[in-house]
């Protein structure tokens, strides 16, 4: 098969790579229907998590079981599949207690931006579709691999409830589905922080009751006088770095949470947190945790979480398709197998 | 009148001061009858927080009111009251949020550990007994003022509730109350780090199941034993030391939550948390947000708070008092007026 391979900052090849197997009784291989490239993909793209080696590349996939092991029992071969962008058994202690991406026998994928991927511990990991999706559910579908399960994690992380004030902190696919989830959540006032037309117009379509494009200081007094001046009941950290942190932490009010899922790059001043009786909670989205629920609403068009893809190539332009995303020229692109 | 004058590291001297008096139509006078020392004030007597000139000290007191300004509505002469260790109006945005300690008016005292008390925001901060206290009511009033609500915070903070299991780090008289509080909101195992042969009856007769005595790996160790092998649900930081931080976040499980009282003085490992998915909450308790509900449990006896005092002496010897929390002679000293 092939799949695409970073050898390096600015270099994803689409390359021959040995087809995958069914190795553990647990295994499941699929056949990609569509990938897609992530924001986090893009920390190693810019060169600024190291590159050692050439590595297959990719986290996020759709597609239909072509095998299983023999102790895999809810999945068969030609269910399509939506799976995590982490595995997981889904039974351990840490699952049990909802944190699938903190699974003690999980871990992650090697390489899914690719025409086939083997899933390890496929029954924790996998949900099947009631059917074959229709073409145009594809994207949603996909979406919920990663980026709205990270956004609905930063918003049930933040504590969003019905009548919340919301800001969202990033307007990258996470933050506008973050923004999407809080809107499914009940909230009432929700920030979307971004100073781009396109991701704002999709963040209206989410449901952000106001858009601020100002940061900083001028961005904090926008939202103090959107939240009785005191600051927001939730605010969903989808960025990462420092300055993001930072901004986040000035946004939220005394009492209320930050839900964090950006990829951590940068300081977060933790005392401030204290004087200011500020929480933060959140991390790396349980996927599995959240599946059968947001997958219920996307096969009933109850939300369509596939929006945030701007852009659709075929797999063996993978290459475009990170150049799209490092120029901003793209939300997200979707690539089809 | 006289009062407690924090003159330098070790040197607590009991001084004439000017009598209080109602400044602003929204004060009361209060006659203290008793008041006590705090960890917090700790912090000074030991030279760890530089005290500049000499300065009145103290935040924690019962009394009875003396008078009270023109605008005072909910207490009046002749009540018994408790107030919290920060004064609040009870009506701003952040304390209608149910964060008190954080009350866009509200401060700290001029020094209680002293025969009166000016109390700023009265109706924002003083709660009156149905009646004059029995006198063996009177120490567990007294914790109200701070450390029994310290320690409900943290639990509330952590997101204790039936069935939890908690681990209390920090053996203090918040660290003790936080025990109560995790046995009151209906936690199932509570695990009282401890290694002092009386702080651990203390902990058990408030509620813990296990008392803890190692700390670090092995300490740990045991606790991962309690708890499926994963952390508990809710860790009560009740100590504010980087090595109680960082203690505190290995001893939480992934979805769990830290409840953080103890005053900051050392780092706290921010980004193990977000790859732990582990939750932090809390800062300085909002007294006057659990006064009602606490009072309540205190004057009909289904809680005894106020056996975190192991010694009383009369105020005018409020320096001993400071020697004997020092050199860890008293979990807490009760100071009669």
């Amino acid at each position: 098969m092939r799949g695409a391979i970073i050898h390096g900052p600015g270099d994803v090849r689409f390359e021959e790579r040995a087809d995958p197997e069914v190795v553990e009784p647990t295994d499941a291989v699929v056949r990609t229907v569509a990938t897609c490239v992530c924001g986090s993909d893009l920390w190693r793209y810019r060169g600024i998590t190291p590159v050692r080696r050439p590595t297959p590349i990719g986290h996020e996939y759709v597609g239909v079981v072509e095998q299983v092991g023999a102790a895999v029992t809810t999945v068969r071969p030609g269910d399509f599949v939506v799976g995590g962008f982490l595995h997981s058994d889904n039974t351990c202690a840490v699952c049990r207690a909802g944190m699938q991406a903190n699974c003690l026998h999980g871990g992650g994928y090697d390489g899914c931006q690719s025409e086939y991927v083997r899933v390890p511990n496929a029954d924790g990991t996998l949900v099947a579709t009631p059917g074959t999706p229709d073409p145009d559910l594809v994207p949603s579908l996909l979406s919920l691999s990663d980026v709205m399960c990270t956004g609905w994690h930063a918003a049930v992380s933040a504590g969003v409830r019905p009548g919340s004030s919301v800001v969202v902190v990033g307007d990258g696919a996470v933050g506008l589905s973050g923004v999407l989830a809080a809107a499914q959540l009940g909230a009432t006032t929700i920030v979307a922080m971004s100073r781009h037309e396109p991701r704002q117009r999709v963040a209206r379509e989410f449901g952000a009751t106001h858009v601020v494009a100002e940061r900083g200081e001028e961005g904090l007094a926008q939202v103090r006088d959107l939240t009785e001046g005191i600051g927001a009941d939730a605010v969903l950290e989808c960025v990462g770095t420092g300055e993001a942190r930072a901004q986040s932490v000035e946004l939220v009010r005394p009492g209320g949470t930050i839900g964090i899922v950006g990829v951590p790059h940068g300081d977060l001043p933790v005392d401030s947190l204290f004087w200011g009786n500020k929480g933060l909670r959140g991390g790396v989205a349980p996927v599995r945790a959240y599946l059968p629920h947001l997958l219920d609403l996307v096969w009933r068009r109850e939300i369509d979480p596939g929006r945030v893809f701007d852009l659709t190539l075929p797999l063996s332009e993978v290459a475009q398709a990170y150049r799209a995303m490092d120029e901003r020229r793209a939300i997200k692109v979707l690539l089809e197998a």
